[in-house]
């Protein structure tokens, strides 16, 4: 994921030269983690662009800046700032768009900063080896307690990426996050889906603190409008063992199945994962 | 905690100008919270310049580095810039200073970045009221769980923060954090210590996840040397009803007695508040 072609956007600013540093040292988004951000897919050619689900992204984050009690989104500047990088964005094909929204300076007066970030993403729908990682919280800790920040895509992702370094040292590629009562979650940066028996589940957001995934509303649409049950459940990570597929599905990365849990190997449904993906629109 | 009279110096750099940004919009330590710092007493007048623990807080924000598989921490080299930042540091009496290392640019070849941040400090010792929170963890939660970074100062404190916005709504100063299972934790941005029957305790770093402290351990140390017990046990918000006296400490904040947990009066020990006061350095 490396590249040097991504391009920044500054909320009032606009397009500005990616190379420059663009937050103060006391920025509140650095120093605490404390704001929000979002990602939504870019696919850019033929003199067209189309920016994946924006107005389901685009309300997950301004969900996530108010239950952070930050100032709120202004969408059109927003929307105006993000056609202005991807426009600038030399990139063909596949991009991600990451909108972010920080506290702004601690100690000196000054307002929330909004940057855009776009940039390459690698392939999509890679099959994944996951390793199940606790999140050490029980599946309804977040029910009440709002400052726990379930559901909110905050900048303090540093347990994401530690449990992705984790599943690393596993020799798995992803992490599959389960509760301390063995409840299966969520990935660090994705939502899983279980297909079995001609249904598809994934976790309820309801207490568990998972994030809204904007990828599985979209499937579970597909599914609504093609008559296949979907559910909002609880699971236990033997259903994967049993299961006809499973997927780790996130906007940037599309559908990718899981195709192993914790070393062992779990079914690879290849004609739903065709039909998820295109569902999901990866398949164009 | 307003004043532009902060100073910033970066590693490899030096001073530079503190309104002047100096992280990348893709900086891992914005987007992610992926980084960590430590914070440190200065100070400052008549020519002198004292940092409190300088070696017992840059030996924690090695090891945090070290537990986020970050590159480590090159202690002369952060002596220096501290040195240099504080130095140029127009305040007299006391300021902060705060180390933060963060892994760099995502989408770009770059290096982890080094800030040091010097500023104006509220002042020390304030009473204060707590509201308990639950972290939604069991005490035990973090014992065989890396990626959950107990104990490491990471960037990526959104719920700390959060928390100390809900105490607020409570009408409360601070936070007290309390374990799934019901035990006393540590505030945001400090340790407990609680008095009672002529012993001192706090809580065990051990599975809680709580971060080392400084002053706790400095005061810990006083105490061995003036005979008097010192415990780490995992305690309960009971407790805090029927102890002499309860504080929050912090390297920054020093000596914080607690006088009321959840809207109940506790007792304030004043004579012991005077004497770990003096022992955590802050009687000057």
């Amino acid at each position: 994921m490396n590249g040097s072609d991504r391009v920044v956007g500054v909320l009032g600013r606009g397009v500005v030269d990616a190379d420059a540093p663009q937050v103060l040292a006391d920025d509140l988004g650095l120093t605490r983690g404390d704001g929000c951000f979002d990602a939504l897919r870019v696919v850019k050619g033929a003199g067209r662009v189309r920016l994946d689900h924006e107005d389901a992204h685009l309300a997950r984050f301004a969900r996530s800046a108010a239950l952070l009690d930050m100032d709120p989104i202004d969408l059109p500047a927003w929307r105006a700032l993000i056609d202005e990088t991807v426009a600038a964005w030399p990139g063909t094909r596949e991009g991600f768009c990451k909108v972010i929204w920080t506290r702004g300076p601690e100690y000196a007066p000054g307002d929330h900063v909004g940057l855009v970030l776009v940039g390459r993403t690698p392939p999509s729908g890679v099959p994944l080896r996951v390793a199940t990682l606790t999140t050490g919280r029980p599946s309804d800790a977040f029910a009440d307690a709002p400052w726990l920040l379930g559901g909110v895509k905050t900048l303090s992702y540093g347990v994401n990426v530690a449990a992705k370094r984790e599943a690393a040292r596993r020799g798995a590629d992803d992490v599959l996050f389960v509760s301390a009562d063995g409840y299966l979650l969520e990935g660090p940066t994705s939502a899983l889906i279980v297909a079995r028996d001609g249904v598809l589940s994934t976790t309820p957001v309801e207490g568990t603190g998972i994030l809204s995934s904007v990828t599985a509303a979209v499937i579970a649409a597909q599914a609504a409008e093609h008559g296949l049950e979907f559910r909002h459940r609880l699971m236990i990570p033997e259903e994967l063992h049993v299961a006809d597929g499973a997927w780790l599905v996130s906007a940037i990365r599309g559908v990718c199945p899981i195709i192993e849990v914790d070393g062992a190997g779990i079914n690879l449904h290849a004609q739903a994962t065709e039909t998820l993906t295109r569902w999901a629109g990866f398949a164009d």
